[in-house]
């Protein structure tokens, strides 16, 4: 892992020249960084056997309660922010010089619920430390390997919030200890959020920002949740889509109607449906709606930075069981730059033995829009309406009276939902000021350019975040891709933990040049 | 009511003239039909007082017992079918001079189940006479005012099977009792069953018609089931479309897939099925699948008939709730005379609060096509599976392998299920001689042309008799076409009943020229 140590204080000392110092830092040594995470094994242990699902304030109070200490214990000052009881947590590194510039990075103390039974070891708050065996199964290991001089990179931590997202909170923990051992302070100022709802999709998460805006106040947001990208490569994601969701929903007969007595007479509303849907698409995915995709433009660098990312697409491919991807970009990274218009669910009448012989009354498509920041919600919606009446139909709130049925041929209802802050596209600019640090941070500590995603596909709460603080944010993913994240058996690899706190221990110590 | 007889009489002694009598038959008086439809309202509701549903063998046997004595005291000789309990019985005017025509009526004595509670009377099985007030409420009347010399042909009985299909059982007895009030004899061999299962789609009828072929033998079949056009005019039915039933499954990503990371990139197989099914028809509801309908010829003859039929259309689709019909026939008649092809169940994920953003594994549509004799279902199903490949898809039994998923774009399953021949399309030839005697029957007793529907958009199971007799037939429907047949507060309107008698002792009265 040492591999880069001397390429990497070259790169430390010439990067020097090409930014304002702010503050004396320098990362810390591989044997720090190694005694530091090590020795933060044994806190990570104990905290994963703390309950943290946000039903139980109690559980949730224990958590805050032993970060709170945890910071504590680095010389940080901290702050529990009250929250119906579910305590969020606010810690802060004191005595920054003046006009230091104030890095918040943000995590998530809760995790999600589970399912005992389906781990496979005594209890998912009993943190059991495994390795997979020659027939490539996982089997456990006495935790006291955990606790020794070193691990094995290719074990796993197995517990709830292992990975999602404990470690990345120890692993920030350990990289202030290696920092500290090496003699140095963080190069901005620090601040630590760490939301106690973020599974339950950080209901009040805006309000308590709100509360406590001073307290907040950042020109940077480090968002440290995630994973890495599959290839296990450090990597840096600068935004994520929204995601929208509407009704469609398409009139037939007044009831379901006889299928012998009206078939050939009155139009079926699922064929109806059917024929709406394939003109808003072609063949090859592409959405066909005017003006879907028309706000969406790629730069060469976009393009060229997309085509770096290491994706494994045949695997990919052969992992969701198709035999060809859809054609809306040239690549899986470009496809993610374009708003999707998903059919998530739909249905008329019913299938299997409860299908009847009926024409039926209506026909429903539940649609996702995934948007980016160039195509909000509401110009998707009003483009889609826009096109359903194109294609004849008169649109209707809700069901249509019988005036509307004597009137109208074709009589659909096509409801949007308003869309929250959390359910909101937020890109930044790759070449932004906070993009050209964390990419300098890793390229140093790492020795090489981190995989860059322009945009996720998914969509995580970030917008709620940034909507509230009015800051520029990256996403820093640093567990493994397959921790089985939100599911049983989640995991952490200690190899990803191990470079995580080197990566930290990077940023902690890159100079902040402009945070304009 | 009487007012065409004298016209009739002449008509009788014309066509006299046109037709081979092979028994010296001839309508009753209007006095004398008048006397025993009157008198049969007494048995009717004896008979409408036993409960009639086939799951209880017991209740069947008591309605079998009932009817066998009712045909007895007219003089047919009668036998019990044996089924499993749930007793048919067949009976036969005795004595018909040889070489005499046979006609077997067929009828049904039990009924659908009822919920009792859904009816506005003390029970489904206490007859209920009952009238309209001024207010349009159906009112009870006592049930003494059933039996004296008159009744208002606007008053109904109300309970289960009054119409549906005991009335008829009730009306051809009646009718019995008038022709031999005139001194005559049917002018063919009668011989009728009465099915114990029909509610039941007949599940046993073949197999009780083949263990009874050659009591059941007979040159023509008359059903006397279901409800008269609309319009309440004299109808004859000379055919109904059969039903065959598949599903059509396309198949997505391996399982449901987060909308977000591969929306855009894995296809959806809601959108999918909507372009698929979106292929097979135009915007007018027409199958563009190539020669779908090209087996159906329809000469001008049929389509005068067709015309002729007194449809209210517009009523129709206010009832329906539509604006427009589909155009695949010039009218409601004509749409009939072709295979559809419907929509009856449609599903992907889920829809409503169930709703998650996946991209679906799958999506289904269960599909039924009402056939023609011209197009039966096995040609129907290979036109819509060539359909199906000429689509780009890949045709797989069941889940598709990995391989399959490996090699193919677009996956789908199509599952034809086979047709029973109660399923089956059936018509009997508008020129033909039975359609000739029983037009002939009817023009006579009314004075004017039936009705004539070439073919019900509906399946009913004549198929079934069709096929296990080998003997053309016609259904002659006599009950009011608002009898709420199947469910609660079912009635015979008593004008129905008046002319149903009086028709069906047209028909008795009729001679049969030849059954070729």
């Amino acid at each position: 892992m040492p591999k880069t140590s001397s390429r990497h204080l070259l790169l430390t000392a010439l990067s020097g020249c090409l930014f304002l110092p702010l503050a004396q830092a320098a990362a810390p040594t591989p044997a720090q960084l190694q005694t530091a995470a090590q020795a933060s094994f044994r806190e990570w242990a104990e905290v994963l056997a703390l309950p943290n699902d946000s039903v139980v304030p109690a559980d949730i109070q224990r958590n805050a309660d032993w970060f709170e200490q945890a910071f504590k214990r680095r010389g940080l000052t901290t702050r529990q922010l009250p929250n119906d009881g579910k305590t969020m947590l606010f810690a802060e590194l004191p005595n920054a010089p003046a006009g230091t510039p104030t890095v918040l990075f943000y995590m998530h103390l809760d995790g999600q619920a589970v399912k005992a039974s389906e781990w496979q070891q005594e209890s998912p708050w009993k943190p059991t430390l495994k390795q997979r065996n020659g027939a490539g199964q996982w089997e456990a290991l006495p935790i006291d390997r955990l606790f020794g001089q070193t691990v094995d990179p290719e074990w796993r931590l197995f517990a709830r919030s292992s990975a999602d997202d404990k470690a990345p909170i120890m692993m920030l923990l350990a990289a202030l200890d290696a920092l500290k051992a090496s003699g140095n302070a963080p190069a901005f100022h620090l601040k630590v959020l760490l939301d106690s709802e973020e599974e339950k999709s950080s209901p009040s998460l805006a309000a308590v920002i709100a509360q406590n805006q001073a307290l907040l106040k950042a020109d940077r947001l480090v968002v440290l949740d995630g994973p890495m990208h599959p290839s296990n490569a450090p990597t840096l994601v600068f935004g994520n889509r929204g995601v929208a969701r509407a009704t469609l929903k398409v009139y037939g007969p007044k009831q379901d109607s006889h299928s012998g007595h009206y078939g050939n007479y009155a139009a079926n509303p699922a064929q109806t449906l059917a024929r709406l849907l394939a003109s808003m698409k072609d063949d090859d995915g592409r959405v066909t709606i005017a003006g879907y995709y028309e706000p969406v433009k790629l730069d060469d660098d976009s393009r060229r930075i997309m085509a770096a990312v290491p994706d494994d697409e045949a695997a990919l491919r052969k992992r969701l069981g198709i035999a060809a991807a859809e054609k809306v970009g040239g690549n899986y990274q470009e496809a993610m730059q374009y708003p999707s218009l998903n059919v998530r669910g739909m249905q008329a009448a019913e299938i299997g033995s409860r299908a009847r012989t009926v024409v039926p009354e209506s026909a429903t498509a539940e649609l996702d829009l995934r948007t980016v920041p160039e195509t909000p919600p509401e110009s998707l919606y009003a483009l889609l309406a826009k096109h359903i009446e194109g294609q004849g139909f008169h649109l209707v709130n809700g069901v249509p009276t019988d005036d509307d049925r004597a009137r109208y041929p074709k009589l659909a209802s096509f409801e949007s939902a308003k869309v929250s802050a959390s359910s909101t596209a937020v890109r930044t600019d790759l070449k932004s000021p906070i993009a050209t640090w964390l990419r300098s941070a890793f390229t140093k500590t790492y020795g090489k350019e981190p995989v860059q995603i322009r945009m996720m596909g998914g969509t995580v709460p970030t917008g709620s975040m940034v909507d509230a603080l009015k800051v520029p944010f990256v996403i820093v993913p640093l567990v493994n891709a397959d921790n089985n994240q939100h599911s049983a058996n989640e995991n952490m690899r200690l190899g990803n933990y191990l470079e995580g706190v080197r990566g930290l221990a990077g940023i902690l110590a890159e100079p902040i040049a402009s945070t304009k």
